[in-house]
């Protein structure tokens, strides 16, 4: 079992910046900031009164004056006083610190009042540095590495979910240009929002009036058929599976999941952290090779609200949406998916689950 | 007041083509195709249990045999009895055909036996032709030949809606390379959906719940509610109006509506059409001029169900989710959005309507 230390430490702009490591980490560690002034952000909400979901306006965003030359990564180790970065020098394995230009924050105090109704903007984004190396890449990181990442999601989902202002944790990596990416060290993003957001409350609905109805997990007995098939599973362990849905809206979407239902990170067990730890490598890596380049995508794992309840219906998993349908063409989402909310695909998951079946993998590189 | 002739024909692979024209047709126009054989798509929808929703698959969509040369414009009068294209040359405004590539079809006959929920892919999609012109564009059009297109998606919305099959119109135009368009001969899309689509279904249900609340049309209130504030306004006439709402998840996001509610295209009054052509030129004139050069858009247009009810609470209006935050950056939709459906936006919609607002716009151009 993969040890688990961490440290919290405070930025000189009041920001707050936690190292996790599976060795003993030095507590004589300093948290840098390449900011010196305090963090006053103060993001609103307004109401969409004709979807009826909160968008979220956070203009200090556009009054980036930091502009940092294109050889200077703030997400790397610091190296030099001179240019202080987001995380220390000396050993760690994971850093999680608070986002300088949030679209949500807990220190949000006004909303603008305006025809339609608005609120602060309370909430919390975090950005998770996977490793030190700039260069590396969250599948290529080893097992134990990714191990401990499970533990930081479980941990953030812990310090987060246990304030009364935040009601769902999401964990997610977009990667890749392709999705806007321009920072390219191997990082993802924690969004704490204050209340469940419009697509994992539509995912409870559904588990939740499944779970009326059956006494049983929709994701889970959806698993079990998918296992009971066959033929889009990419990885199947002891305790976790991958696998293309058979109703997949992207071409190359891949859910990763526990097969026994695990509300939060928080819940999962020794065994099942480890072989979710390999059923994520296993796709990171079955992406890398398919065409031989880093593979883009969205990466966003749900988990039950952080409302302290059970949530037996919900069911801890990822899913992974890669923009492209083919080496050289992204599906764009166009008139039907953004205008209308339904999904058309050119490619069946079967076909796109062959694919990356046939792609071999080893679990120990990196390792 | 416009004219309104149309001509009902059909190509040789068994396809349906209408012209419009503000002019009489000649009835001895023939209806060309590329493509010979009969068409026989059979898209399959397949449900996703944790959304709640169906997606299409139109696995005969990667089937396309046919591939013109770069110089060949499908979209174009054709000239060539040797290259056939989808439309005839000849006096006519606006071509309406069936999609040759279809995500939903009324021929869809058959779906997979799968682990999830199936049905035959029931729908109807349609290309629109805005204009003969290949090098033209939907705003430089003259207001009369808007007119007309307003006329069509009427004509449309009937002629589609009173099939049994159909239970949702949704006219939209993907605009420009960035949105994944890649022929350039100006044109729109038309898909009729077997239900009410998850984003009309939503506005549908905020929409009534108001109605029943209010006794008010929703949007309607909302749109006196910016006439009355004045600061987002970007058109306003007697009957229509254009706008940036004040909850805008789009840098760019305009609004075309009515100021009265009017359900559905075949609802709006003379008066009304002639201003809604207004409204819309005028928004797509300042987009055009904002820097100069075109501006690529998703543009979708919502109306009531084709239920065949009356819908008070209803409001046809189009919007428009432009790609661009600044002349150079994309608004890349990520982790937030695509993964919780909660819109993170830089920019204040307040400074986006003062950047339109002072673009200038001659209506009479193209006139």
């Amino acid at each position: 079992m993969t040890a688990f230390h961490t440290l919290r430490l405070t930025k000189p702009d009041g920001r707050q910046l936690s190292l996790y490591s599976r060795a003993p980490l030095d507590a004589s560690l300093q948290a840098p900031s390449p900011f010196q002034e305090p963090l006053r952000p103060n993001p609103h909400l307004r109401w969409h009164p004709l979807r009826g979901e909160w968008i979220a306006y956070a203009a200090h965003r556009q009054d980036r004056t930091f502009l940092p030359p294109p050889e200077y990564n703030p997400l790397a180790p610091m190296r030099d006083e001179a240019n202080p970065t987001e995380v220390p020098s000396g050993q760690w394995d994971v850093a999680v610190f608070d986002n300088r230009f949030p679209a949500l924050s807990l220190q949000a105090a006004q909303a603008p009042d305006l025809i339609v109704d608005t609120a602060p903007a309370t909430g919390h984004c975090e950005v998770v540095v996977f490793t030190q190396d700039a260069g590396s890449s969250l599948g290529a990181l080893p097992l134990s590495h990714i191990e401990l990442l499970l533990k930081v999601w479980a941990d953030r989902t812990v310090q987060l979910g246990r304030l009364d202002e935040i009601a769902y944790v999401l964990p997610f990596e977009n990667r890749g240009r392709e999705v806007g990416v321009t920072l390219h060290h191997p990082h993802g993003q924690i969004y704490a929002y204050p209340s469940v957001p419009p697509v994992p409350e539509r995912m409870q609905q559904q588990a939740q009036s499944y779970f009326e109805t059956n006494g049983q997990g929709l994701l889970a007995d959806l698993i079990q058929l998918e296992l009971d098939e066959g033929t889009r599973i990419i990885y199947r362990g002891p305790d976790a599976v991958a696998f293309v849905p058979a109703c997949a809206r992207y071409p190359y979407e891949v859910w990763v999941a526990t097969i026994e239902p695990v509300a939060r990170f928080d819940g999962l067990s020794d065994a099942q952290r480890v072989d979710l730890a390999r059923a994520l490598k296993t796709v990171l890596l079955k992406y890398e090779g398919l065409w031989h380049r880093p593979f883009p995508y969205l990466m966003a794992w749900y988990q039950a609200p952080t409302d302290g309840l059970d949530h037996p219906e919900s069911h801890l998993h990822a899913q992974f949406y890669p923009p492209y349908r083919t080496p050289d063409k992204l599906k764009y989402l166009a008139g039907t998916e953004l205008g209308a909310g339904w999904f058309a695909m050119d490619a069946l998951p079967e076909d796109k689950a062959r694919e990356l079946q046939a792609v071999n993998v080893n679990l120990d590189e990196g390792g």
